[in-house]
């Protein structure tokens, strides 16, 4: 279906309503009804655009795989040197301060959520924490290239370490409300990145 | 309220059908009535042992944080050397080959689809990580206090990266469905320890 530039918008903020209400409120407790009436929209709308709960939610994860590695924060440079992964660790953490809210509905929680019931769903989850992966993997491949890292160091290996530092620090920050796991797991991601050092 | 032995039985086995149930459709898909009819228990029984679903999900969330770290091996015992702490991410990554099923309804899981709603079943979460923490946290000051790690050492964020990694990789490696993220979790995680060590 192509949209017109307006119909775009509409179902832009069909997905940042659902995104939120999905934050706040779990998958299974946010319904179509809700997202139909937090996004502004009149009553048979919401179906023009998701023909159904699952289409939507689907959508939502489909966008958090497009979005910045770490919720919340502004899209960061390629993550290619030391510095830069620190950085990317350091705002890891600090969308973590409570207060800051869950802000965003994360990938870790919908896996949670959604990992052991829906296959098409637990697909598009797949297909997002591998495109994460997979722009982890290019900037330690330049890493790799420019000499930063030895010849020997597996990228995959490193990239899923990170990949679930992230994970596991957000699940363990959220569901404790301190930073201390983020915290945690990115001193170790990133110290295990630096064994690899030449 | 102080059960028989017969009663406690009982309880048991519909705590076991609860978390089988929970491990294969998520807590928004299993209702009370499925519970009772998987433990074979008559029509208000239920309710004498647990006055509500969320009575019943605390009741699996508490009974997960006595359980091993590991879900599916048994109990280990204390993680307070590197061998130990090998032999236990070995058992991690194990427990999430293709066909071993989820197995047991994992903290990783229940955090994710519990978070963001209920804050008394969160307390419960935050009380399981922190017995799991204290655990982990026994067998590396065992290990400090005999030279293996350095008197610098902090052993809270040791534990926790340790914590993290089991959660990172759990939930990457369900949704992923390879061993792969758990491996990659626990090689930065015992990388991390090991950087430790005098």
């Amino acid at each position: 279906m192509a949209l017109t530039r307006k119909g775009q918008a509409t179902r832009e903020r069909i997905l940042d309503a659902a995104t939120e209400l999905i934050a706040r409120q779990g998958v299974a407790g946010t319904s179509t009804e809700d997202v139909r009436k937090a996004a502004g929209i009149g009553g048979s709308q919401l179906y023009h655009y998701f023909d159904s709960k699952q289409a939507l939610i689907r959508a939502v994860i489909t966008r958090q795989a497009e979005a910045p590695l770490v919720p919340g924060q502004p899209l960061m440079g390629a993550l290619d040197s030391f510095d830069a992964l620190q950085a990317w660790a350091d705002a890891a953490v600090e969308s973590q301060k409570p207060g800051r809210g869950r802000g965003d509905c994360t990938l870790a929680s919908l896996a949670g959520e959604l990992g052991p019931t829906d296959d098409e769903t637990r697909q598009d989850l797949c297909n997002a924490f591998e495109r994460w992966q997979s722009l982890l993997n290019d900037g330690l491949r330049a890493m790799r290239e420019r000499g930063d890292l030895r010849p020997d160091a597996d990228l995959d290996d490193l990239a899923m370490a990170l990949l679930t530092a992230l994970q596991g620090g957000t699940l363990l920050s959220q569901t404790l409300r301190t930073t201390q796991p983020m915290r945690a797991s990115m001193n170790a991601a990133l110290a295990y990145i630096h064994s690899f050092a030449p």
